[in-house]
């Protein structure tokens, strides 16, 4: 059996997407496929054998459309999902879920109202072998009982149109889901502390930054966020635990020696980074479609991220501790 | 398009082929299967939809079978790919080729005699993203002029009818097919040294060995295998150029700090080490076939490392240096 | 030329001193000491040839002293050094200088009063190649303009009668006169966040424990302090600029691999670790001392690392954010 | 006590430990020297305080020298170290002993007659802390019964003087002790392989050189040595046993990220690494000395390494396999 998945925006990731799904993903198939970019659809959709429809209510319908992929911008992912509960076909929307904590609620209530979970949020870290070998290092009682952690993330430089704020949202909201899921805790309160700015930093952009993430549970984590730091796509973190410690590097299996140093390679961008996790979330969300379930990071996951990196705007902008408020999570998500 | 492959021998490897093609490999069905241990095969066949057959003869001469890929022992190689040659389907034989070079030569003669490669040797590792990194690093001048290698070829311990000289022929055979690959040159000499037992060394072998390869450029590699070492699947290898050198050593994302040490994970097996390079070499396989071509690891290759092996069986039985002689090459293979 | 010490304390860290500086440190040798503990005091003297006296007095007077080395209690640390510049003789005071901005004020005019630097302050990790490794990068331009920095501080257990805020004055002290020097600008404001106590901690002691040190320049340094991380001594940094970053971990050359792990060894406490810095200290002390100069950490260094300390304390226990608020500067440490 | 110590050779080596005789050894001061270079001898006494002597016969009869230490050109060292011995004075002779087997038995035969241990020679790397560690690896078990070892010795480049067999007699000589003392066995049989001459090789230079030792218990050991290879000094190993191995490496503590790349400093040559070996080895000797012992290398030592670099020179000029004759060993050095 093929699971037929219509994709919603064929931008940058939703094209890389198409082509995974297609050439990479056994049990796969596009057939359909929108972006306001007409062109751009066109071409994505003849690549992978599929049709560029003309809206994406026309995907979200489509009788050859079994699930969709929504990778449009973030504002308008609260719509599209909805209207994919509304259909009853599961969908694997980007994140963020929502550009605010309230849209973001919303989704929540339409799947709640629906009785069952049909949304899965793209967090693809879950998927990633070395934040998975991280987690079994917790879940196996390796370092003991865990405390705290730290993280920093990356990145070599961004596009125009990022804004001071989209650090938090975009870049740091992963750290925000990762450290969820690996504590088994929400987050009560964030502070961003400013640094001192670089000077290479375009625009408006407060970079780097500092956010300070503390756990229903206690335990805390710092993250580092540095959009422009110009030496390549670093994602790295270490948890510590009451015994010991387990800490994620970039993959690294080659090594040079030339010049008076022995170099490893640092990954340019998270496309080299996180390939092998797209690929995987993929698989393991069309694999379970296959089988009449979607457990993958849920729209309480989505949500709860969205309240943070919402709080974490307001601390920058306050310049305070603030604490995070969440909606009492609904049964289905126990 | 879907590549419908055929599959001889449902042994450890040739059911885990399976499984990559019906599940991780987009564009290919497994239609058709066979081994002796009839019960085995079924079990196979059925996890993959396919058809368990009488004989190896019916997986060539099937209709919907499109390619054929060999994972029978070594001893029946050769017939079974001169038969897929002689059915014109491309095929996939596991290495070795043949289990003596003479027996190579019969299939290098039927190939070149049909006019057209169709055979490609499953030298997994020209796939893996390790080897292919250090490839680049040579090809791009990192290293300056390639002039000598070192390898480390070790197992934690192999299964009971490992015998002495398999280390040569099955586990030294991937590095005599990785470094006439790197170094772009043939092995013109093979000498084994013998090492102080292992202690822990099963039967009648022969553990640990070194091998010394010398090329034709006049590159001499060092190759320790190790079939006992206990601790795990250790494959690592530096090449030393005029100017820099690049090493290979296992992939690695997370260390552990616990009790007086910062550790990372040595894999457990080849199973662990490989599984990413033998789904990219199939994935190749089957979109090369889709293309109308064969160009991985071929005849010629198989050829070569086969009597590269037996001239290192000659030089462990007769202590001494033994020269590599080969056919000539067919202009097929320039 | 010897320079003649005397030394007061013989406690652990006064004895190592006493046993480097009377068979590491070339021109130099131990003539006098004192410790309460008059047993303890003989036994040091007698392994290094020197007397003991009868009280630190004595010490600070004797005609074969030259210099002196504070390595008693810190309590007593301000009046023994005073005593020192009020004799004349150049002193190196372990840390910390004092345990009260106020009593550290108390001997910073008394030195400026004298009119010369006299005194040295034992922040030994100035001379540790690593930290001289870090400092280079950074002043070499390697890492562009220097933005913010992570560390950690781990201890394996320390004694019993180590308190909840000794983490803060002896262990995190370090760092804060580290990061001073690094980006050679003050420390601001601290901010001390309660971080889930580890069920192994003994007595009273919040461990772990994160510190945010914000320097004047708007550089920000995350720090860990975990005195009972079981595992071993971990101290590492990581100084992040504008165009790269430098890390500082526990020095490595060997590294072992058994039972499914390639191992590198962790320090077991900080004399492992630190013991070729402490060497360090005392020959550039001693080399200075013979050339008429002392040009360590000054007494503004351990005045402004107290201040800091102090500052993190308050924070600590009153769960804000305290601003340090430092005395004028002398012209005497311009 | 200081011991006082006159030394032969005021080169790179000579002057290198007379600094660290006078600077950084307690409990020795240089009081005599001798060189060829007087105008060079004269400079180094004066650093040290020293006087400069008319002859090396003077400084080996000079009152005020209580020991020797040998850094003249290797072809001199039998007559001086023979000279040593029979002035009664004990002497640290720098690597080679002797340039020929035959002139190594001769100090041999003179220090049997003696009737004691007086003379050490100058393998510095036993005093190497990560070649220590490698040793206590194997003498603690901790990989099992230690089979064979694989080792690179690569510098940068050579002076001009520099000529093939030297990399033989002077650079791989290093690893010949090494073995011989991490193995605690004899050398048997030794085979120069032949490379790809480096295209940067000065004049008649073989470059790299694989050589191939065979010890007494049956254990092999590969040695890369390259002593062009432009990148740094890169000096490693690893012994491996049957159930783990132990390796040494550059040491390193600091690294940085820029530019697509994490980077580990290589050493620039052999005086940065192993500076703290030299230092510990004069520590040692001086300690011995005062306490009336000589325990380091031996004439012993220094005569089979001779012996089986110079096998390792008829290896390498008659393309075979060179059994190593050793005279008996003398109970002197059981």
């Amino acid at each position: 059996m093929t699971v037929r998945v219509g994709v919603v925006g064929t931008g940058m990731i939703g094209s890389d997407h198409v082509a995974r799904l297609s050439t990479q993903v056994a049990g796969a198939a596009v057939t359909a496929v929108f972006d306001v970019a007409t062109d751009r659809a066109r071409e994505v959709a003849a690549s992978a054998g599929a049709r560029s429809l003309a809206s994406w209510q026309d995907v979200v319908a489509a009788d050859d459309v079994d699930a969709v992929l929504v990778a449009s911008p973030g504002e308008v992912h609260p719509e599209q999902v909805v209207a994919c509960i509304a259909a009853g076909k599961p969908v694997l929307c980007e994140k963020p879920l929502a550009t605010s904590a309230a849209q973001a609620v919303r989704v929540l209530e339409a799947e709640v109202a629906s009785g069952r979970r049909s949304v899965q949020v793209g967090f693809m870290r879950r998927y990633d072998p070395g934040y998975l070998d991280v987690r079994r290092a917790i879940t196996d009682g390796v370092i003991g009982e865990p405390l705290l952690a730290h993280a920093v993330h990356r990145n070599a430089g961004v596009p125009d149109f990022f804004r001071g704020e989209m650090a938090l949202t975009d870049s740091v909201v992963h750290e925000i889901d990762v450290f969820r899921w690996l504590f088994g805790a929400e987050i009560a309160a964030v502070t961003v502390v400013p640094v001192r700015r670089s000077p290479l930093a375009a625009g408006d952009l407060r970079d780097p930054q500092l956010v300070v993430l503390e756990l229903t549970g206690g335990q805390v984590v710092t993250v580092e966020s540095f959009v422009n730091c110009r030496y390549g796509y670093d994602v790295r973190c270490e948890v510590v635990g009451s015994t010991g410690t387990v800490s994620l590097d970039n993959p690294r299996t080659t090594a040079v020696r030339t010049a008076g140093a022995r170099s490893e390679r640092v990954p340019a961008d998270w496309q080299e980074r996180f390939a092998p996790a797209y690929l995987e979330e993929l698989r393991a969300w069309v694999d379970g479609l296959a089988a009449g379930r979607v457990d993958g990071p849920s729209t309480w996951d989505g949500y709860a991220a969205t309240a943070v990196a919402e709080a974490a705007v307001r601390s920058s902008r306050e310049g305070r501790r603030v604490d995070v408020e969440l909606v009492p999570r609904p049964d289905l998500y126990a």
